[in-house]
């Protein structure tokens, strides 16, 4: 099955896509370390996960392995890179260029396909400063700089109290998909995805799966 | 039935805590505009999440709700800290106090049961300075610190290279759970749970969910 019907089918489920980003980092190291074939169970030894998940993620996109040789390294990076990340870049917008915003920015010059297009403050003592090759610019032109550039995807790395409005100014401007490290209320509309990734909220999640395995 | 027992069994799924902590946010913002009650709807409208998933998630720890005249804001706040909080303060030691450990120590002061007992880092420039009263102390000290103070849970926010060793370190000072932003192939005991929250890679998600969506 060619893979744009793959993608198109959704038969890969979403649970087994984020293993893969997993499984790429871990063959990336072992390519770096000279590593050219390996079996399942090497990858399972270094992710903590079973061999026979492991077939299965990769049964996803046709068995790239050899009986009793294991698979290639670098075809199988090859292989999740084309699922994952397409061979173009990630092209990304951040709101926000604090400093969450620029631990992010000092961060995505890491083996990664995601490419931060620009950042946006509203503070105009950060505002036409460049970090990492990355520009901030004036928080007003964010809507404009993403119709014209057709971005979809946004980091949202502003305050809590200002999350609110970028969320909504960005699904204005055309963006489909938002991942917001502020944890807030919001509704969006249906062909938008939102997703949080708040520490401190994710902290307290994980106390109370302690609790609920009573370890605290 | 009493809290601990719905707690030990385990009659809250993991999703439905998540959202928990969602309502709570909102909640919160309600208690400050100085609203006394709600409807699951209002709540609903504001998280983007159907009433009767919420009514469905509230029914976890009973039904607080008044037929007609919905939920007590402050009652509803109150339930929801006693079943993912604890009372108590959520006791956490971060690893890195480079960008994106700052960032995390400069956003713990909001709202938040979360406390950060200290911050390690192998920087001796970085070692004993105090950053929002959460202090640096060398990374060599982590060990006996973990141990002492009977601390559970640990945020990794390292450069991706030093992650694996510092989360080996980790679960040989008793730490249980373990929240690290970067994503690496990792295995861990069985009784220790590991999450990620790694940016870069959530957005290579992300991207793949546009794509399989054909928005991309």
């Amino acid at each position: 099955m060619k893979l744009d019907k793959i993608l198109k089918k959704q038969l890969i489920p979403e649970t087994a896509a984020k293993r893969l980003i997993l499984y790429k980092r871990c063959l990336e190291k072992m390519d770096e370390n000279g590593i050219n074939t390996v079996q399942s169970s090497d990858i399972g030894n270094k992710c903590g996960i079973k061999s026979s998940i492991i077939r299965k993620d990769f049964s996803y996109f046709g068995d790239f392995g050899i009986r009793g040789k294991g698979y290639e390294v670098k075809n199988l990076i090859d292989s999740i890179s084309n699922i994952i990340s397409s061979k173009e870049e990630i092209e990304v917008v951040l709101i926000g260029a604090g400093k969450l915003g620029q631990a992010i920015i000092h961060h995505s010059d890491e083996k990664c396909d995601v490419r931060l297009k620009a950042a946006f403050d509203r503070d105009s003592s950060k505002v036409n400063k460049t970090f990492n090759g990355v520009k901030v610019l004036p928080e007003d032109k964010m809507e404009k700089f993403i119709k014209e550039n057709r971005i979809k995807i946004a980091i949202v790395a502003v305050p809590c109290k200002e999350a609110l409005e970028v969320i909504h100014r960005l699904v204005d401007s055309g963006i489909k998909s938002i991942l917001s490290l502020a944890l807030v209320p919001v509704k969006v509309p249906e062909d938008v995805e939102i997703s949080f990734m708040d520490i401190l909220p994710e902290v307290e999640f994980l106390h109370f799966k302690l609790k609920q395995r009573s370890i605290i």
